[in-house]
């Protein structure tokens, strides 16, 4: 493979398994040859300063220097995701009885997902690697992220769902014009199909985001953890809520503020990590409260269909971050989501979609516990958009009153 | 009425009648007691550099200097809406021949639409009014904007809406938690009980956004014009297209444009305004077409539900600007703002709401009648999001497949 480009993924050096270390070079590889462990992007950052940071772009490419992206990669055709808001979300610690509480708000997204900080990072290596079409399986978010992303990059794409999937989801994956193969069956055999597709050669220059451009797509969360920094004021959180799935976007944002301590762009100070999931999917949960290393496959059965991933790959590392920074994984029950999303609406104006009624959830019941310290500056995740999930709040979420159109009907409805 | 604030409104002076130019101190009044037109903000600026709007919050707040708001308003709670993205569409733009194309996002917007510019402004207004709730008549945009900015500022609402709304909407305005009260009865009755209310003791120190607080709120439209100038440059657009619902933004946008050449903000060139309306309720186009000054209301039957004013306030305002500029005002039918919304989406990964795709189609329209300079740098409008009208592509926006899991299968769907 030829890369044209002087260094078309900038202050990136090679992969390196993340279980053995052996180095491989940059490219549309994922797995470790030597043992089947994750690759993941190695860099050499020189020099990082936060001016050069400031005067960059109000999108993810601020950081281009620390990610695996061409230097001029503000000036291609992509999303521009990021730099979304860090809402200072005084009416909810009030109620939470906190100090000081910041809402990180992903919903802001073009696609309005965090999944459009990833997906951009993939889009730019499947260029450099040649491919023409751009890949995943989906049940959500990802599907609309990887077809706007593609529509804007002018690659094809085609996306991979259950046939089932709910009819406002199918709309809005199809609705960018790339590819959308509903496939009868269940999302495992539906990621079961694409595994076969890669192997073979009508998978040939297709990149699938979350498989053979993992290592790339993952480095996009890393973007949270920078940003979440310097909307800070250039400085690390104490206490920070992370919605767990893969488990992914929680390491690489753990990766983040470490990088940023090494860099010398804030100061090193200890901060707690702590992994929020659904009851009806908490396999690390599980196991952290067992005190494991080991995290046990579950079938998911949760209302947090964004978060359902039933044998999360980063689960272990997870779990290593966590008890490292003093953290803690925990889970909340449907109810009390549905609670969450309408507490984060009513205090904050935020209308979260199930994963943030998650990391809502997890952080109250983490107040309530005591685990979590009330006086600790602390930012909760909101990574995805209410009105993906409507259905989750559509029974509660009804008018106040019906009356008709008189004064005197109003007066009765609400005298109080 | 004390306003405790030394300058609560900056560098607004009065309101001053559109009509008859009576001037008016700052207060929560809306038309001329004299003539009855419409009152309209003043303001003494004073000098506004480029620097110190390019030092400010990446929200509407960097435009403080030029809004009826107070100084510190960036450290009040309140949504933080603006600084949306202005996307270069060069896709769109080689799809219809044109040679520089920009689309104003508005959809990255807290509650994806244009509203939270102008509702910001109103909870401001009514803050320093002593207002405890905040109040609109809605059917779509306005209740989400309204609910979820009072929720922030720690204000009660109360949103009127017709009972029988679509379910996902009403979900929509009510997830904020303040006050949701369906009406029985059309839109009309809705807005005629609000009336109502405004003279009663029951609506005293409530704030009717767009009407007793119409005044402020309507100049949150300008910032679309400071937006759009400052991120092309500061450079006015020749040739600019924006939706037509009561005409207002459309007025305001030429009023910020105006404001900037005065201000020396820009060069003092010439830029041509274009109106865009629905077939279904295109007063304005159709006096426009007709060469008249009286624009004759009509009713609404179009799916672009949130331009549906039929007796638009500021037609007549609108079609003076149109006429003085060189522009025009053209409409498009259902079909062609499907269309439009999906050929946006398909080249641009931006998913619109219905108002976008009148935009678009109009925009479309008038390049193939050969109305627009296609050499002319031109920017088109999205004032909301395509998740929040999902009904009208749904019928189109399907999967191009649907397969048994299998490479065979997926072999014979797509062999060509
Ligand atoms: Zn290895
Ligand atoms: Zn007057």
């Amino acid at each position: 493979m030829v890369l044209k480009d002087a260094r078309p993924f900038g202050p990136a050096t090679g992969l390196s398994c993340r279980e053995c270390g052996t180095v491989y070079e940059l490219g549309p590889i994922f797995a470790c040859s030597e043992c089947f462990g994750p690759l993941e992007v190695a860099y050499d950052f020189g020099e990082v300063r936060r001016q050069d940071i400031e005067s960059g772009p109000t999108n993810i490419w601020r950081y281009r220097a620390l990610l695996p992206v061409p230097a001029d990669v503000a000036s291609k055709p992509n999303l521009q995701p990021g730099w979304t808001k860090l809402v200072k979300a005084d009416n909810l610690a009030a109620e939470l009885g906190l100090r000081s509480l910041h809402v990180k708000d992903d919903s802001g997204n073009p696609t309005h997902s965090f999944k459009d900080r990833v997906v951009s990072i993939a889009v730019e290596a499947a260029r450099t690697f040649g491919f023409h079409t751009l890949s995943c399986s989906s049940t959500g978010n990802l599907a609309g992220a990887v077809g706007a992303a593609a529509a804007r990059a002018g690659l094809d794409s085609c996306v991979f769902i259950p046939a089932n999937l709910e009819e406002a989801k199918i709309t809005m994956a199809a609705v960018y014009g790339g590819r959308l193969v509903g496939i009868d069956g269940t999302y495992d055999e539906v990621n079961r199909f694409c595994s076969e597709l890669i192997g073979d050669e009508l998978g040939e220059k297709w990149g699938f985001v979350n498989v053979n451009l993992r290592p790339y797509y993952a480095e996009g969360s890393k973007t949270l953890a920078y940003e979440i920094a310097e909307q800070l004021g250039w400085r690390l959180p104490d206490q920070i809520v992370i919605p767990i799935a893969s488990g992914s976007q929680l390491t690489k944002i753990d990766k983040g503020f470490r990088e940023l301590i090494k860099l010398g762009l804030v100061e090193d100070k200890p901060y707690r990590v702590f992994g929020a999931q659904a009851e009806g999917c908490s396999p690390v949960s599980a196991a952290f409260k067992a005190g494991q290393d080991v995290v046990r496959p579950v079938k998911p059965d949760t209302i947090a269909k964004s978060l359902a991933i039933g044998n999360p790959a980063d689960g272990p590392y997870v779990l290593d971050i966590a008890r490292r920074t003093g953290g803690a994984v925990e889970d909340v029950d449907d109810r009390e989501i549905v609670e969450a999303i309408r507490l984060l609406a009513r205090t904050e104006g935020v209308f979260a979609e199930t994963a943030g009624g998650v990391t809502v959830g997890v952080l109250h019941k983490l107040v309530r516990n005591g685990v979590l310290d009330p006086e600790a500056e602390t930012v909760v995740l909101n990574t995805g958009d209410g009105l993906k999930t409507l259905d989750a709040v559509a029974a509660e979420a009804r008018p106040t009153a019906v009356i008709r159109p008189s004064l005197e009907a109003f007066r009765t409805a609400f005298a109080n």
